[in-house]
Order: structure tokens, then sequence, then C-alpha cells
């Protein structure tokens, strides 16, 4: 008999022999039909590998991470198939599970795949899937992999074995295919019911470009046919809400070769929202008692010596920048922190000075290569809105619910309901890896541990993620497209303060070490307004949108009408524009709707007479003819619904 | 006989050899007692010199910044004989008249001056400047020249003379006292009537280190003992209100050394203050139709190899930044227009669109060498308050004209009332040194012209200052010290928009080239800064102190009420701080009055249970006990009658 623990500590007893599979149907018959994947002791066994030994053992479904990537990894191996039944000679490479699905690295020869061959290889899978063929492991010898793959002139899959030691070597059989594989099978090919090619791309054997060059078949396929339709319509509405592209359209941001790649130029209406961004925020963090500081966007190479950055990014950073006559060298700086330690730094404090809440719009400088440049979400320049408190061990816990209160006061206003606190904490089998007495670790951990809790918040705990220096917390948000995203990060740090010799006085009037706290809400304008794009669709809540609303004139005759309204709008503080072009109105309707104004405002004749408006409420229908104090309480009620005040 | 055309263009005829004293007196007895120096066809003369030619002939007041020179220039001749009649074997070297005096530097032997030498020193000149000798001027052969130096062993003078033509040599002699000398003097020693020996220094012959180590000694003079006491009372006032100093007590701003010398970092009250004057000058800048933009602090080399910038200043500056991996280079970014440029370049933009004007609080960066940095008016990264208008040629006159009204309104809100508009136009003998074709330069030329006489300003046109590619007006400031200060530039430019290909869609359909205007009216945060507070002494205007009133309280006993006072004066948007420590009410008082928070209140028992408060205006006598809404109306009017509306 063997003890099978589960991941909610129960434990089962089970004759030697049983598999994962004969475990969940023990559990019990309806979970079985859903479970598609396992480990057992953190290692990948497939369903139908018999356990031998006491152990524990996570049983998965598609709803699961790992049950996704055992059936796109699956998935990979009927894509194998079809593509060796369709392109007889083909060479395979290697055909791994990725994010939404998989993908395989195949040698053609003269074949040639394009966009028109998809169905017929989507109809092959799926005729090898309606097999309902088990997959299974064998292993195999070192001799016998290469016989197998030497037969089949496949030189990539020879390498790969060369590299293998003998005894390690197993093979997956299902249907008429085989595949070298290290394991992690759903049950059956059955079970995958719509299959997708999503596209095909160069690909070079091991990504080197000396290497022969490949073809990449990227594929997907999901449980349901209905599932697949989702994700399909989930990509195109993501393509309408890719930010970049509305960033043009909307006249947000551009950039320039000459400028430089990654380097963000923000045009009126996309300074105007970020600028209405930064004083939403700012006018929360005043409330919340932080000051704003300005430092100097480059610092002396001595700086990022002490405070680490030098030592750990140095090489991978933008070079040194040197001065024509004195012996000085300077960075672009890649981060706010070293900066304020300095204004900490540059008056003596006490006991009954702290908390310091020093905050900042900082503009830092990291480099990343050009390829993985995108759009505002992978920059080389951006804009963190930051802040540093400085406090005594005793006041992190008050201190971390405070910025989990303006976290959640931020996220709130702009739309986001769905997120995940996400706890970072010590490695407790790795204790000595972290700078910093254990009391004090405690502390912060539990300071955070303990307002998350006291908040509500749905919260995951990650052992070992914590950074040497402190503990930390993110937000994942989710956005309207269902994607993840890190904001908001809450960091403690013990380093720092160590770095640059901080210290306040205490009631003992002795020297004491404040701890810090890093914090970004937002994280970056840059990534934020990509993400809130997005998540939006460039349909901004109303408040924060530069402008509100636009007025259009049916005809040269009500241009002042239209004029008059706009005055009337701006004393209630309504942002509006007027559209008095010698256009149609249809034209003029069309190009509004395009610019997504919140409000559209329409005038001619009849609300010239009664000295009244036409409003339409983007992407709804027409709010019909309204005065304009009606539409003031309108728009404030809007703007109430979703800003509050944050105290 | 001879004709002498004097400053007004009036002739007047004379013999030959008549001096410009002479000609002074012909003008009047009573300006000629004030004549004290003269210029003849542009070269500096003695007014004992005989005119032998027709001629222009200005004459010199102490008034005037000619006649200032040659009567520091003269006084160094007595200091240099005082030392000489104190210090027997001083060997004299060159002593030149400077701002706001002269210096001597001398090679003392064995001998040290200290400050408690002054004393004797000034009694020597004093006694000498009694004598009323005549300096006369008198030509030497070289030999002469060498002879009488070698004859004191000061080979210091034998150099000078060594590199000098002969025939070209004079020597000027006064009393028993004889120096090399060029000429420029006053009539004689008794003009000069009070001497104040300043300080002394090290100096190295000809500014070599390598070269032997000579003493300077800096004194000042005045032909009135009134006018040396105002001097120095002007020096001890400049001395409190070094922005330095007040920077520190107000707590303003900070430098570190491991941030970078020249690198300020904003503390919290001086990022608010700066926030404040940025906020004001952007309500002001969008009434007037600019549209902020944002970009980012480096830009690809590139980009100044096209703008110009690199080839005239590359090798002076920060040196490019390289990247680990792409082939890459940028620059810290010395000015914003390059990027503003690109994007007026994103997008097409036909006549109906112009004038745009793009503004930015944007930071540049500059390198100056170590040892010219001085605090915040000389610093290696600064902000500027920088817009660029894109107009065409014919929109230049209007667009100059906002422009004076938008710096006119600027210095108004902030107490500067006394400044001269300096048009910098083309060097009419070098018509080709200048870009851009001569019709649009006379419509830039007359656009600043017309506008400066249509605001009635007070103007002086400076010939060949333009720059080449535009002509400017520059606003010169007179702080309350009376020091001039330069300003808010106002600069047109048909350069860039060659350099980067700027155009515009005319209503002929054809694509013209937009004009450029440069414009910053504060010219940095910084620097702009730095004046206001030597310019206030600290004391700035109501509306703009980042903290207008302190609460103190007398007790314990009134901290609540001092709390409810706080709360009623930000219902009034009154900002204000609360002084609740436990410490004497005196010491409150002191402290308060060192910040220079522009309103002290005190409550105690009286104003507690009458619900007043009792007012202290800065730097003046009590206001006695009144009502908060009396208080609030006083800010409020008081703020009212600096900061105006913008039009």
């Amino acid at each position: 008999m063997i003890n099978i623990t589960l991941p909610d500590g129960s434990v089962r007893s089970f004759e030697a022999g049983i598999t994962p599979m004969g475990v969940a149907q023990d559990i019990s018959e309806g979970f079985a039909r859903n479970v598609i994947s396992a480990t057992f002791n953190t290692t990948k066994v497939e369903t139908t590998t018999p356990l031998q030994t006491d152990g524990d053992l996570t049983l998965y479904t598609w709803r699961d991470k790992e049950g996704k990537e055992a059936f796109w990894h699956s998935s990979s191996h009927v894509l194998a198939q079809a593509l060796e039944e369709l392109y007889p000679g083909v060479k395979l490479t290697i055909g791994p599970a990725i994010d939404n699905g998989f993908y395989y690295d195949v040698d053609l020869g003269d074949n040639v795949i394009s966009d028109k061959d998809f169905k017929k290889i989507e109809d092959k899978m799926l005729e090898i899937a309606r097999g309902k063929h088990d997959f299974k492991m064998r292993a195999v010898t070192k001799t016998e992999a290469l016989d197998f793959y030497k037969s089949q002139n496949n030189e990539f899959k020879v390498e790969l074995i060369q590299n293998l030691e003998d005894g390690t070597i197993t093979f997956c059989d299902h249907d008429s295919f085989t595949d070298l594989c290290r394991g992690g099978h759903i049950p059956n090919t059955g079970i995958i019911k719509a299959v997708k090619i999503m596209s095909v791309a160069g690909a070079y054997w091991r990504g080197d470009e000396n290497k022969p060059q490949l073809t990449r078949v990227y594929g997907t396929s999901f449980p349901k046919q209905k599932e697949l339709k989702e994700y399909l319509e989930l990509i195109e509405e993501a393509k309408k809400r890719d930010h970049r592209k509305l960033g043009k359209e909307l006249e947000l941001f551009t950039f320039s070769q000459k400028v430089g790649q990654g380097l963000p130029l923000w045009l009126p209406k996309g300074a105007a929202l970020r600028e209405r961004l930064e004083n939403f925020l700012k006018a929360a963090q005043k409330k919340a008692g932080y000051e704003m500081v300005v430092s100097p966007h480059i610092g002396s190479k001595e700086l990022y010596v002490t405070s680490g950055h030098y030592a750990k990014y140095g090489e991978d950073s933008f070079q040194p920048i040197t001065t024509p006559k004195d012996d000085e060298e300077f960075l672009l700086k890649p981060m706010n922190c070293p900066h304020h330690c300095e204004i900490y730094n540059s008056k003596p404090f006490s006991y009954k000075d702290l908390p310091k809440r020093f905050a900042e719009f900082g503009t830092v400088y990291r480099y990343e290569q050009s390829g993985e440049l995108h759009g505002l979400s992978r920059v080389r320049g951006f804009t963190q809105d930051d802040a540093h408190i400085f406090c005594m061990p005793d006041q992190l816990d008050q201190e971390f619910k405070n910025v989990i209160d303006l976290s959640l006061y931020v996220l709130g206003s702009l739309g986001f309901e769905t997120f995940t606190a996400q706890v970072s904490v010590r490695d407790p089998e790795n204790p000595d890896k972290y700078i910093g007495d254990v009391e004090n670790w405690e502390k912060a951990e539990n300071a955070i541990l303990n307002a998350v809790k006291d908040k509500g918040l749905d919260y995951v705990i990650e052992e070992g993620e914590a950074a040497f220096y402190g503990p930390k917390l993110d937000f994942m948000v989710k956005d309207a497209l269902g994607r993840s995203w890190q904001l908001g990060t809450i960091q403690v740090d013990y380093n720092l303060p160590e770095r640059f010799d901080l210290t306040y006085k205490g009631s003992d009037n002795e020297l004491h070490r404040p701890v810090m706290i890093h914090r970004a809400p937002f994280g970056s304008m840059e990534r934020f307004i990509a993400l809130l794009l997005e998540h939006t669709g460039g349909n901004f809540p109303l408040w924060l949108n530069p402008e509100q609303v636009m007025i259009l004139s049916i005809s040269e005759k009500y241009e002042k009408y239209a004029e008059n309204v706009l005055n009337l709008l701006e004393n209630h503080e309504i942002r509006a524009l007027v559209d008095n072009r010698n256009e149609t109105i249809g034209k003029k309707i069309r190009e509004a709707e395009m610019k997504k104004y919140p409000y559209m405002i329409i005038v001619g004749e009849q609300e010239a007479e009664k000295g009244t408006i036409s409003v339409r409420k983007h992407g709804q229908q027409d709010l019909g003819s309204i005065t304009i104090e009606q539409f003031a309480d309108l728009v404030k009620s809007e703007i109430n619904s979703t800003l509050k005040q944050f105290n």
C-alpha cells in the first residue's frame, strides 16, 4: 500500500501501481472525466503512470495552467503527425506548448505551407483526434532512439538524442505516430475537439542564424469548439484594442526614428491624458501625506555604485556618459530610489518626523534591445509614479495598509475591478540569502499579509519570490479581455537604507535605520496608459478623457450657437470642443465616433430656437434634446459614480 | 580748425589741439566738472589729450559704464603707488578695472597682506588721492621702458614690454609714481573720494599655474563716501539674499556630491514652489492656445546631427551614450526644439491648423565645467519653460505680440517692474552670414520691433547680435538690488524648419515652410527661482508661496483650536500649517520668521474664546485680532492685487 497526499492535505491509501487517473476516479467519476494531467512529487507524470511510492499528487483539468500546457503539448504531437502524413519526408525538430497554444518547427524540404493549407492541416488533425488514440510513453535505449531517427534521415532529432544520456530517453506513441518526448500528456487525442492553425513563420534550428532554416507552424486547440470561437473573437478584439493602433487613431503619442526607438513622443491629447492621470494621483497622494520632490535624470556613476545597481546592471544598461573636461561619469537614471535616498540624507530626521513620503513622477531610462520594444508597454524611457516611504519598522503595518488603500482607490477609479494580490515572501529553505534581520522580515511579511487580509483582498503567497532585500506585493490586474497585467508593486527594502546609511534619531536619542517602501500604483505612465487603452478600447472613464464633449453644428448658421454652448459647458468645467467645419453633419458624426468622444452634442435650428442641445453618448443611442443644465448634471453624476474622493 | 561731432549729432568747431575737457567746458562748465573720461573715434583718450583732426567725441561721467571703468582703472594706479610706498620692493604686474572695482596683481616678496592691513592701504590711497595729482601719459621707447623696469628688478613688466612693439609704448605718471599703461584715466586723483580694499587672493602670473604665484589685491572706489556706503550695504544685502543660502534656509533645494555637481535635488517645499510656478504659466499658456507635449530626455545622435547641434556643440557636451547590444548612440538632450520638430512632423498640417504652439517643461542637460557651476543659476540640468510656435510668415507679427503679452504677464505677476527689451538684429555690414531670405528677415525684424513699440516697451537695438538663423528679443530684468538678469528670450528661427524639412499645405495647395519661434518666459525654472529668491529675499508673492500661513498655538490647550483654524483656512483655499510643538511661543515665532511665512496666526485663550485669530504679516507689525473671514478676504485681496487673470 502507498499513501497519496492530495493538495488539500488529505491522504488516501492505494495499492502500489495505482495511476493518477485511478486516484481521480477514487475521488469521483465526475472529477476524473475532467482530469487531463498530473504531477507527482512536483514531477510531471502521465495520467496513466503507475505510482509506486508514497507522495504528493496534483491532478489538473483544462481550467489549470498545467492542464492547458499538457493539452497543447499533446496537440503538438497531433500536429506533427498531421504534417508527416500531409508532407511525407518532413523532418520534425521540436514542438513545445506555449502561451495560448503550441508550435512545431519542421524542415519541409521543398514543400511550402501557406495560409491556404491551414484548413487541410486542421482537418487532418481533427481526423486524428477523433480516433481517440491514447498517448503512451515508452523508454528506449540511446541506440534504439538514434536508429529510429537515422532511418528517417532526421539529423535534428539525432543531434538532440546525442546530447541525452542513455537510460533517460523516452518516446511517446499515439496512433501510428512516435516522437522523442519527456512526457506530460492528456489521456488521449479525443479530448482535442477544436484546432486552429494560427500562422507560419521562419525559425532557425536552435535559434542560430548560421544553422538550417526551419518552418514554424503555430496552432492552438481547445476541448470545445465554443472555446476556440471565443478565443478567436478575443484575438480580433485585442487587435482592435491594440494600444499602438488606438494611440495613433486618438493622436495620443507617436514614435520617431530620429528621436530613437522606444522613446515615445506624447502628442497634445496624450500629454493632457497623462497630466490628468498624474494630477488625479497627486491629489490623492497629497491627502495621504506624500510630498513631491524633483530629481535629475542622471546621477554620477558613484551613486549607482553605492546603490549596487551599477554592479548588478551596469554592463547591460545604457553606458556611462563622460564629460569633455572633468573626470566624471554619469548614468541615465534607471530608478529614482538612489536620488530619493540622497534627498532623505540632506537633513537629519527624528522619530517625530517619520514617516517621510517622497513622491515623484520620475522619468527613468532602461536599455531594452530594439527587438523587445513594443509600443508603450515596453519602452526605453518611462515615467514612474514613484514614491519612497521612509518609516520606522513599527510603522510598516499602517503604511502598508495606507498604500493598499491608495492602490485600490487608483484601480477602482479607473475601472479595474478584478485583481489578485500576489505576496512574495522568503524561501523558507534558503533563509540565509536575505539581508536584514529575521525579526524585521517577520514584521514586514506580516505587515503585508495583515494588510491584504484586512482589506479582504484575493491573494496568493509566492514563497521564495521575495527580492533579497525585502518582501513585496504586486497587484495582478485582469483587463477587459481577461489578460493579466502586473501593476502597482509595493516593495519593502532593507538594503538601500544600509547602503546609503540612512538614519533617524529615535526617542532613545540613538540613531536607527529606517525601512523603505517603494511603490507605484500605476507602475509607469506609459505601461498604464497602454493597459488603459486596451482595457477600455480607448473609451476612457469620463473624468479622465481630455475631451469629454464634441459639439457639432449642423450648418454654418448654428456656428455661433455652438460656440455659446461651448462657453456654457466650460462654465460647468466640462471639457468640450466645437467642430464648425464646413462638412456634412454625417461626416462630422463619423469622425467624432472614431475619436471616441464620450459625448456628442448636435445643434441645429430646433436646438438654437429652444436653447437646448441634442446629446448622443458614445456607443449608445440618442439621449434626445435636453437643456445644458440637465446635461451638466448628467456628466457630473457619471463622473461621481466612478471618481470618488480619496481619504 | 577741426570739427568735433558729439553723440547727439551736433558739430562744434575748435582750433586743432583742443582737449576733450576743453570741449566739455565749451558745452558747459557744470557738465565739464562731471566729465571724467572720453573716447575719440571709438578710441579711449585722456581728457587732456589734444585733438588734431575732425572726429566723433564722446564724454563720460561717473554715471556711464565707460566713466566707471576709467575711474577704477585710475584707482588701480593709486593702489599700486600705495603698495609701493607701504611694501618697498613690491613688483607690480597688471592691474585692470573689473565689474564694481579693480585689482592689482603684485609679487610681495616676503611680505604678506592680510585683512588687518586693509585700513593702512586705504588710508595711504586716500592720502595720495587728496594730493589731486594729474594723470599724465607719455610715450617712451622700448629701451627706455625696459631700462626703467630692469632697474627695479621687475621681470614681469620686462616680459610685458618685450612683447610690445617699439613706438606704441606709453607710461602714465602721477605724483611720484609711474606705470606702464595704455591710457584712459580720469583727470586727477582728487576725484577719488572713497576707497575700500575688498579682499586679497592668490593668482598665478599670466593665469598659468606653472608660473610664479602673485597676490591679487581687490579694491573698489567711489567719487562720494555715500556711494561706497550704499555699495557695501548692497553687498551685505546680496549676501543675505544669496539664493544658495536662502534655498538652504527655506529648504527648497539641495545638492549631493553623489548625485553629481550642478544637478539640483528639489526638496518638497522647492518642488511645490516650482509646480505652482509651472501651473501658473500652464494656465496662461492654455488660454493663449498652447498645447502641452512630453518628450524624452535623450535623443539619438542622428537627431542632433540633423539639427546641427552635434556639429556645433558635440565635442564640448556630455558625450554620447552607447548601448550594449544595438549599434545606437544617444545624447542627453541639450534643448527641446529637435524633439518638437519631430512632433510637428508626425502629422501633416495645413494653413488652417497653424499656428501650432507646442509647450513643454522640458528638462535639458548641458555640460558646464565644475568650476563654473553656481547654485541654481549655473547648473548642468535645468527645466526650460519651453515652447515652439510653428506659424506662417504672415502670422509672425501677431504671434510675437502674443508672446510679449504672455511674458509681460509673467514678469508682472512676479513683481518685476523694471526691464528693457533687447532686440538683436542682423549686422548690416555682413548680410551674407544669415540663412533665410531677406524678405523674411525684414518681416521678422519688423515683427519684433512693431511688437516692442506697440507694447510701449523700453528697448535697445543690438545690431549684429542676431543668431545666424533669426533675430531675437531678450528681456533684461533688474532685480531689487539693481542687478541685471537676462530672462525670457523670444527667438525667431528659419534654420530648424529647413533642417527638419517642416512643411504645411498652403491655401494654394502647395507645401510651404513654416517659421518657428522659440520662447521661454522664465528662461529656466532653476535660474528663475534663483533670481526670484534674490529679488524677493525669499519673501515670495503671496499667491506663489507654498505655505502662506503658519498657525502657532500658545500652548497645548489651544492645539485643537489651531487645528480648527487650519481646517477653516483650507476651506478658503489658503495654504497653512500648524506648529503645535511643545515649544515656547517665542521660539515658534522666531522660527516662523526665519522661514519667511507671509502670515503668522497666533492662537491662545482670548482667540479660542472669541473665535478670532491674531495675525502678523511677515516683516510688519501685528494686524491685531480679526475673524477668519476677515483674514480670508485680506489674503484674497492681496493675491488679486499681484496675480491678475491672463487676458
